[in-house]
This record gives C-alpha cells, sequence and structure tokens, in this order.
C-alpha cells in the first residue's frame, strides 16, 4: 500500500523536519510538499536523499517545470480547481506532458482532484501518469446505459433458453 | 418570466391532453415533452397550433435532428449524463450546432443539466443557444482568484492613499 | 404527398414515352432515371420541359456533376453499396456537396439506400438535402438509452410524488 | 481453434465458479464477464491466475481503461450498438486506441458486434486488434464490382486467345 | 454554338491583324493567345474593345495573375504537361483559385487537356470554371460499375415480376 | 477625450452612488466596475441606463460571457496577471473573441495591462477591440532595427547625391 | 528476372493444379490469383508451402486486409480502374498502406495499373512498395522541360568555351 | 500615371513642409514616410487633408498596425530586407492581412523591394494589394519552360499543315 | 558552477587571445564570441581545440545552423529583442529546433534574453535546451494565484483540526 | 577538398569514357550526370563500380526517385529555376524528402542553385543534406540587423566601462 503524509509548514526548515519524521517511519512514505519556493527546496533535499517526494497544489505548466527539476517523483496539477476558475484544467495535463516529453522529465504526473468521470476520461487520453479517483467516481466510471441494458437482454435470452443463473 | 411545463405521460393522447390543460394556463408556456416517438408526434401537433415545445432527453444528433424537423423550439441535450457515461459530452452539442447550421434549423440549442462552470465555458464556446445554469453555479461562475487578488490589491491601494470605501 | 415513378427503359426513347405517360397522371410525379448516357439526355430534356427529375444509381461525384449539369431535380447516390464494396461512400456525399456548393448547382443530394442509423447520422452531418429513411430505422433512430433510463426515472420520481400518470 | 465461455452470472462468487468450472475443461479457454464491478473482480482474479479474459459489453473509453487495470486479455468495444443510439461508435475504438497506447496496455481491442463491412473497413483503419466477423459479411467484404468486372473481362480474353478454363 | 480561334503568330502585329480577321466573322469567337509578352499585349487591346481573349499555354499560378490582369475572359492552365512533368498539374488550379477570389477576378479557369476523368474530379473539386473534356472521356465519365449491376439487377427484377421492357 | 472612473466600492449599493456621482459630472464617462457579482448588477443597471461600462479584473472567458450578458460596454481582460502564472494570457483574448461572434455580442474587447510589444502584436493578431498602450510601449513599439538601417541607408544616399536634409 | 504466372482458373481446384504445374518450372515464379474468396483460399495453401502469390484485382482497403491475412506476398491494387470509376484511386494506396503499417503486415503494395507519369508520382508519396511501369512511361518520367533547357544551355556554353563534346 | 515623391527629411516638420510643396505640383501624388514616429505624425496630419500617403520601410505588424491608425493609403512592408535577415519575409504579408483584416482596414499593402518571382507568387497569394515590380521581372514572371515547349509544338504544327506565320 | 567569459574583441586574432586567456584559468569556462564571420572563426577553432563556446546575438535560424556547423556548444537566439521589434521571437526557438533535429546537431539552444514568465512557458513548450532566468523571474515563476488560496485553506483546516504549524 | 568534374556528353558511351579518365585522376571524385536516360544509366554503371555520382538538373520527384534507384550519391534539385517559372521550388525538396523518407533510400538531397538566403532557410527547414551556397550569400547568411545592433552595444558598453578593445 502507498501511503503519503503532506507536511503542515510553510518554511524549509519545518518542513524537512516534519518530513525526516515521517521517513523515520518508513522509506515507502511520499512526501507532499506545496508548490512554493520554500517547498522546492525541501523537494530537492528530500528527493536528494532517494525520498519520494510530490509536489502539490500545481497550476501552471511553469511551476510543473520547476518542480521536475527540483527532483519531484509525482507533481499534482489541481485540474478541478482550475475549471472552476472557468479555464481548461485538462489543458494543463498537455501542457505538462509536452514539456515532460521534450525533457524527457520523470516526473510522474498525477491528475489530482477529479470531480468526476469527465476528468478520468479527459485524464487518460492526455496521458498523465496517475489519477486519484474518489471511490464512488471509480464504481460510477464503470457504468453505461448499454452496458445495463445488454447484461438484462444477456439474462433474458439466457432466462428464456432455460438457462438458471445461479449465484454459487 | 418564461416558465415551462413537463407533460406527465407517455403516450401521444395523454401528453396532448395535458398541454391543452398547461396552454390554457398561458399561451407562453413551453411545453416540454420527451424524445420519443410519441413525444415527436406531440410536438409537431402543439409547435403546429403556435406552442412553444422544449423536447428534453436527447443524446444523439439524430434524435436533435428529428426534434427540429418536428418543429421542436427548444432542444434540450443532457450534457451531463453523457459525460457520466464516459463519453464526451460537449461533442452532442458540437454535432447539433453543425447539423442545425447545415438546414438552417431554428430549433434553440438548451445546454441541459449543467453540472459545472467547465460545462458553461464549453456551451459557451460551441455555440449553445441557451443554458440552464443553477443559481450556486452561476454565482460561482464570476470567480476567479485573480480577481480576488486584484480586487484586494486595489482596495489597499486606495486606502494607502487615504480614499475610504464607503459602502453608502 | 411526393409521388415518383422510376422508367422501365435503357434507350432515350423508351424513357421519354413512358415520362410522358407517368406526367400526364400528374404534373407532380418526380420521374426516376438511371445514371447513364441515355439517362442523361432524358433528364436534360424531362427537367427542360419543367418535369422533376430524380437521377439514380450515382456512384462518383463526377456522375453526380454530369447530372446537376443535365438539369436533375435531385442526384441518389447509393451509399451503402459502396459501403459494401470496402469504400467510404458518406465520403461520396461530402464530394457531391463540395462540387455543388462551388458551382452552386441547385440539384438536391437524395442521401438513397439508407441501412440503417449511422447513415443517418453521417447524411446529416455531411449536409445530404434529403434522405429516405425506412420506416422502423426512422423510428429507431429516436431511442436512446439515456432517453429510456430518464424516461423510467422520471416517472418513478412522478410517482414517489403522488403523481398519478393517466393516459387519458 | 480459441474457444470463449460465457458466465451466466452477474455477482463476482456466481462468476468465479462458473470460470473455474469452464478452466478445467482447458486453459485455452477465454472467459467472458460483462463490464461490471463485478466482472472486473472476476477479471483480475482470473487474470491474475493465468486465465484468458474478454470483458464485454464495453460502450466507453473509461470502461476500457478500468478493464485493461484489471488485467483483461480483451476488450470488446460494442460498436453497434453505440451507432443504433446515434453515436459515432468508431470513434470508440479510435480513443481506446490512444490510451491504450499512452499508457502500453497489453489488452487486444475485439471490434465485436461488426454490423458490415464498413466496420471492418473502420476497425482495420483505427488499428482495432481482433474483429469477430459473421460468416457471411466476411465472404462479402471480398466482393468488388470491379473485381468481379475484372475477372470477366480477363476469362473473355482468355477464351478468345483459345486457352482453356479447365477447373480440375 | 462557342466558336474559338487560335491565331498562328508571335508578335504583336500578328496577332492583332488575324484577330481583327476573326472577329470580322463574329463578335462571338473567343480570341486564344499564347501566354507571352506579345499575347498579353493582344489581349489587353482586344478584351478593351470587348473581345472575348483565352489565355493559352498557362503553367504557374504568377502567368495567370498576369493574364487575369490583361483582362483575360479565359486562362487556360495545361494541367496535362505539367503532371507529365513529373508535378502536380491540379495543384495549379488551387492556386489560380485563391489568387483569383483574392483578388476577384473575373477571368474564368478553363481547365484544358484534360487527359482522363481523374482530371475532370480534381477539377470539379477544386472549383474550375469551365473544363473541355473530349468526347469519349464525357461519355467514360458516366460510368460506374455499381450503375452498371443496379441497373442490371434492377431489369431483372422488372422482368422477373413480369414487366416487358420495351425500347418504343 | 474619453475619461473612465473607476468605482471605489465592493458592494452594489456603494458602487451606484458613486456611478451616479461620476455620471452627473459627464454622460462620456465610462464606469468601471469589477468582475464580481456585485459589479455585474451595477453594471447591467447603469447600462441600462444608457451609462457606459467598462467591467475590469476579466480573466476567464465564463466571466466575459456573464459581463456581455449584463451589458458591459467593454471588457477588460488582464491578460499580463495570467502571464505572470504561468498561463497563456492572450489564449484568453481568443476564447473572448469566439465567444462574442458566436453570440453577436457588441462588447468590446479591451486588452487590458499590456506589458510590451508582444502583447500589442498578438492582441491585433486575435481581434481584440481596444489596447490601453503605456506611452512608452507605443512609441516603442515603432522601432525596428531594419528601419533604422534603412532610414540611415536612405539618407546616406541622399547625402551623396548632394541633397540637403534640411528640417525647416 | 522475376517471373509471374496466372492462373486461368476461378475455383480452388483448379486454381490450386495450375499453380503447381507453374511452381515445377522454378521457386521463383509468383503466382497471381485474383481476388476472390476461391483466390484467397489457394493464396493461403500456396503461400503456406513458400510459394509467392500476387493478389490482384484489388480495389478496397477491406479485401487488402484479406489478402494479407491469407499470406499474400504482393497485393494489387487497380488504380487505374477506380480512377476511371470517378473515384480517387490514389487514396486506396494510402488506406492500405495505413492498415499495413497497423498491424505490420509484410505483404508489399504493388501500384498495379499504371497509367502516366502522376500514377508514379503519387505511388511513391504514398509509399508503395513495388510499381510496375510500362517502358514507354518510364523513360517519359525522366522529361522535364526545365531539364531539356538546362541541358542545351551546358552544352552550348560548353561549345562556346571551346569544349569539343565527343561521344566516344 | 501614378506618381510618388518621398520626403527627405526625420523629423516632423521638414517632412510636412517638403510634402506641402509636392503637393501643390498636384493632389495626385503620393507622398512617402518613413514608419517613424515623426513620419506616422505627418502622416495623420496629410492623410487627414485628403492626401494620399505611402508608410515605407515597414518589418512588423505592429508598425504596420499603426500605420493604419495614421491613417496610411499604403504601407510597404519590405520583405526582402527581411529575407536578407534570414527571416520569412512574406510572413509579415499575411501577419499584416490579417491584422488589416480583422478590423477592416482600408490601407493598402504593398509588397515592396520584390526580388524575383517567389515574391511575386506569394504575395499574390498571401493577398497583397499591390506590388512593385522591376521589368525585368515583370517580363520573366511570363515565362514557363512549358510555355515556349508548347509555343515551339504549335508553331510546328502550323507549318507542317502549311500555314505560314505571317508578322503582318 | 559554470562560468562563461565574454570576448572584448571583433576580429579573430583578437577574440582568439583573449578566449586562450580566459581557457587558461580553467577549461570549464564557456567561451562568449557573437555570431559573426569573425566569431564563427574563432568558434571552429577554440570547440575544435576542445573548448566550450556560446554564440550569442542570434537572431535567425540561418545564423544558428552555421553556428552549429561552426561546433558551437550552445547557441543564444535573443528572444526578446525579436519581441522587441515587434515580430514572434519564440518562433525562432521553434525553427532552430525543427533544424536542429532535422540534422541531430548537439549545440544546445540557450534561450536568452528571457524578460518574464511567458518566456520561460514557451521556451519549455519549443523545447530550449537552456533558459537563463533573472533570480527575480525564476522566483516569480513558482507564483500562481490558486496556489496561494489553496495553501491558505490548507493551513486553515490544519489550524481548525488544532494541528499547530510549527517552524522548527 | 571535395572535388566534383560534370561529363561534357550526351551519351552513355561519351558519359562513361569521360568519367572513366576523371576516376584514373582520383577515386574521391563526384561525377556530375545529368537526369536523361542516358545519365541514369551513366549513374548506375559508375555506383555500381563504386564511384560517387551527383545526378544533377532534378526538376521533379519522380525523377529524383529513379535517380536514388540508380544508385546516384547526390541529386541536385534546381530550386530556383523552379523559382524562375513561378513555381514552388521548395515544395519539391520537401517531396522528395518525403519519398526518400519513405523507402529509406541514401542518395542525399543537394540543394542546387541557391539564389539567396530564403533558399538556405527553407532547405534547413526541409531537411535538405546539402546545400552549395555561393560565397557572398554564405557570408550575408550570418547578417541580421539586431546582431549589428547588439555589438555595436556592447562594444559601447565596454568603451563605457573604460575596456580597451585591442586586436592582438
Amino acid at each position: 500500500m502507498s501511503v503519503s503524509a503532506e507536511v503542515l509548514a510553510t518554511e524549509y526548515d519545518g518542513m524537512m523536519s516534519q518530513a525526516k519524521r515521517f521517513l523515520k517511519i518508513g522509506k515507502q512514505i511520499t512526501i507532499k510538499v506545496p508548490l512554493t519556493w520554500e517547498g522546492l527546496k525541501a523537494c530537492r533535499e528530500l528527493s536528494g536523499e532517494g525520498a519520494m517526494v510530490n509536489v502539490t497544489l500545481c497550476f501552471s505548466p511553469v511551476q510543473a517545470m520547476m518542480a521536475a527539476k527540483a527532483g519531484a517523483t509525482f507533481i499534482s496539477p489541481f485540474i478541478g480547481r482550475l475549471d472552476d476558475a472557468g479555464q481548461d484544467g485538462m489543458e494543463l495535463i498537455h501542457e505538462i506532458r509536452t514539456i515532460y516529453d521534450n525533457y524527457n522529465y520523470k516526473t510522474e504526473i498525477l491528475a489530482a482532484s477529479i470531480r468526476g468521470i469527465p476528468h478520468i476520461r479527459n485524464a487518460a487520453l492526455a496521458g498523465a501518469d496517475v489519477a486519484t479517483i474518489p471511490p464512488e467516481i471509480f464504481k460510477a466510471s464503470l457504468n453505461h446505459p448499454l452496458t445495463d441494458k445488454g447484461l438484462a437482454a444477456f439474462l433474458a435470452d439466457a432466462k428464456k433458453a432455460g438457462v438458471r443463473i445461479r449465484e454459487e
């Protein structure tokens, strides 16, 4: 199971001391730092020591490039919040993808603040690396009215043909 | 104020008798009928008599074309529900726009089941004629963090300059 | 009601004498002639006399241009049969549309041999003028699983709210 | 010969016990499960045990991605049924192709419910991996009027040249 | 009937005296001059006097623009000869169309040296104004194997139904 | 001379009373209101009374559409501030242009916070209606090294030719 | 030298016995079979035995795919005959190229029935593997008026410079 | 005949007094001023008085827009000199065309410093309004090797047919 | 730390003697030479001897190609100055990228004279190799109003939840 | 130093005997032959024997393909002469590039008859392999007015700072 812990500090020293405490618990913990000057300094230091870092609160491709240069393991563009600002959040995923491919950055794009199924659909088409999907949206993403209809028809046919569907 | 009334029937006769009763209340009432064979028959009859008809539950450009041919005043593609099915709901607006422009249909495209600000944004870029926006989304659509920031800076500058902002 | 009659002849004289007999029945009858040299000669003659002519069995944009020049009222590209030959039948509609728009030809494009709903959809997006749709396809074109589902949900909600749906 | 067996159950337990029985007959049997929450759970379990799984009743790219993540050997988008709903079924193949290429998924795209030759043509141009073609459509797909004409001309020429075509 | 006469001269004076003689025969005669300095001088003079001039031997869009400026009634790009030189002759039609549309020139584009049906097809799609088609190509342009096949099937059906096809 | 006055208030009542005072000075004064709920209410009221209103602090196409619907005379997208946030400010001008053209809105797009010559260049290519350019940028926008070089060469030539350049 | 022999039969058995006789003469002989059901059966059998098979009379991308699946060494789209039917023959080469690249088929595309230099030009740009060019077209394909003119100028220059061009 | 006179001054006053002297000679004279701050001031003044002004030494679309705003009758982008600087001079014509079309400016684009036939060709395709072409390039622009060849063949044919080409 | 030294000379000999002195200090020093004939000669000589050379003052793709051929380690297009001339400076980065990719040149593109965040953004999207960013712009590039807002919200939530944010 | 020698003959035998004499001087000499039937025969023979051959006077992509098939080391499209004929010479480079990439031909494209800096620029963007540039154009290609201006400013700054620029 992957675990990630968010530092509750805005200055480098505070971030580092908290991160160190988290990492004592286990090397597998991903440290979350915000996309600020202090956050990126902490990111560089921590990733240099082999820790996994997720840089959050990313809203522009320039920020994403800087995070990659600071050694981030994950970058978290918050597309839902850009959408709320009347802009095209998904475009951000495309621009980060372009820049990361241009320079062969290994930082993974984590589509954060997924609000609904269109976000999953578009993140997949744009090539985001990871998407954090709330469980109810995950389950809903499997639904399609034609699947329901097809399943019903199939079961009806089976019944008509004398097949007994048993849930053993 | 525009008023619209939904018929609670699935057969032509039921739809018509209900619609007639609504129209007795006022000619300005838009009658809502579902996009079914019976619904379109009612639509043709009602629009032929000068009533305004909104054909709802539209999910394909073919349906939309048939509604236009039946004299619909409005067509209501439900983009949110297509999105939920993992498809690109907004594409439907574009296809209906193309077909309506090809044949110069006057039926207005009413972007129904608006779920968030991206729906408003995209419906506007695609050229939908009308959008029914829930009040809280309408208000939220005016927000942008840079507007807030700009406003705060502007007020701070005014204060510094000794201007008293009075809400008279 | 529009009526159209197909000439049962392959030579100009036979076509003309049959057409004349049809036109005696009524001026409103559209005469159908095949896209052959003899057919186009008959088309020019008949359209020159004010009759409506539908040139059938069209499979290429060049044929369609020649029919327009011969004064055809309608051109009937048979897209289903091109599809059967492993080619893209709908492309033909697009090419005829381009040529007719280039030269402002008034001949109407009649999408013939409609086989299913994709043909209706594509003909509408390409801007065909007329489509002859078999009744069962016409009815089926109104169906969408989300319409059914929406209708069911709406009726269920109405029921729950104590509304009695009466088919008067 | 490839054999595939469809589970007649809607719950995980039922699916698994039926699948196990099929697999006792032979490891080569592909198990068909529907694209539901229960179906994908079974898919993951079965594919983890080395069985081949075909996830059916797929209608959206999001569903297809989830099936790939669950280890499906095949995904079966039912393009004919989407076409019937007035949407562009073939677009689904393209979107799944894009997503599978983005993430290098090995799940094979099986163009199911092939209705005619355009489906074969388009599935091939979109890069579907497998297509299940009814025998009569398969045979018809080889026909082209110019092939017939060319063959006839060729045989006629041979005859004229005195060649005896013998079916030995 | 439209008549056109080609001047047999390479100098302005020779061209003019021949043209004058042709025009005495009838004002309707189109004078053909080659796309040379002398030819365009003659074109300007003749078109200024109200005569119709067809400038031939055109192979570049620059030549075509100069001819239009000299008042040509028709410009004749020789696409077949450009094709023979391994270049894309049809591209020339497109470029002339663009320039003539940019400046609203009324000179008509006459697709000359039509070699086969693809030339007719492409000239129509590019929007050439006139095409001079040899009679045998004109007739051949009406053929399509599916037209033949459709006609045969139609006649066979008629026969089966007891209809006697009479060529009266 | 065009004059514009900025209201120093964040509530509707304060905005209106200030605006009224400005308008007493002269009807030609454009009232500036921020893109907030209160600001748009004031905009609708003021424009309804015939005043000119400039809605400022616009950062999204959705905001711009709402301002147009509220009757704004001008909309002021602040492209420089979007640029500072690592986004493509100029894209906003394009999106507003598209939406305003879709609905034929008469609100003029005022490219505000012009920071340099690229902003002028791009605003012109995107079709902004007005641009407020600081004087020093305006003057600088006329410079080009080849203009200087050409001018120098021209003057040198004139000198060589004995022409005396007199600034009379 | 490559030799190819055309079977004079329309049934599988006839094709096979003739092919066998040809192959006794030499393994290098390519067997030509028509694109029919019987032809493809023979193709599969013969290619399975290591013989080279050229499937002729191909007019659609679907046919071409089936031939590749049957193990054809070469596929021969007859583009000239499609052109004659008023369709875009060259498009067929592009579609086959796309499908063969999608599936990594090794069957070589042989541009058959080359009618002129545009066919060579376009087949090369589309990436056909082989083109059978009649000798007179092959020779003509080397001509360009500017080559002639350049050569003449070059020889004239050489002469002027006193160089004697000797054909030793 | 159109006459244009270049002011030999770099300051507004000098430009104006020279321009006034030129305009006394004739109102038809176009005054040439360079694209500088002083030049545009003179342009505005002169065009306001009804004179025709040609603004020269233009190298950027921003300069061209400013000239149009200053009332220039003509703008002269010097594409040859941009080409010499290793940039794409012709792109400038396209950008000016876009801006002038966006704002419906009536200033005519004068393609200046034409260096060869490609400049004429491209200026025509881009929609420049005027091109000043040196006489030798103008004449050369009529040449094409296939025109020469066609003319030679035509004359040879005429000769063979016994026609005497007389230059009367 | 990377050090670079600019030669203060315009002739080859002066450049070389200065460069030699710099290189005595350390082999790691990058020598900066201007993009002139003399500068490229020095570049070839120095790079041939293993020194690192940065060719500055580049404004066209042709210049950049020549610098690459002369063995430059870095090329410095000055995009800000092109922007100031009313041209699209960023286009230069794209053209250099295309040419360097065409020929597999190893010279690194160094986006020089970065003026603001849009330059960083665009250079990254175009694939520049290096960008020299003034410190204040570098820091500013990390800002986004939604990051600030998100951070504030996060800290407020933490506070509400009783978490004490300590900067240890 | 690379040396190339042009054969002064139009027949195969003459070409070969001259070429043989050149090759006796040195194996490194590239033999230039014109793009004619005889020239290509000589090319095949000579390249078969290991000599380097440059096929000149190329004006069409079909010619270029034939030269590559004949084993040419270099192909020399003469773009300047095509430009003079009012066609787009540079398009030829693109088409040859496409064909050579389609078939992986190793023949190098040599952009011959370079007339100015746009030819260098475009040949580089199109991916020509070699360009023969006259020395004065080569030198001019390094000039840009902003380079001059930057250099002047730099030197002025240095002077002001008391640095003595010494050309040692």
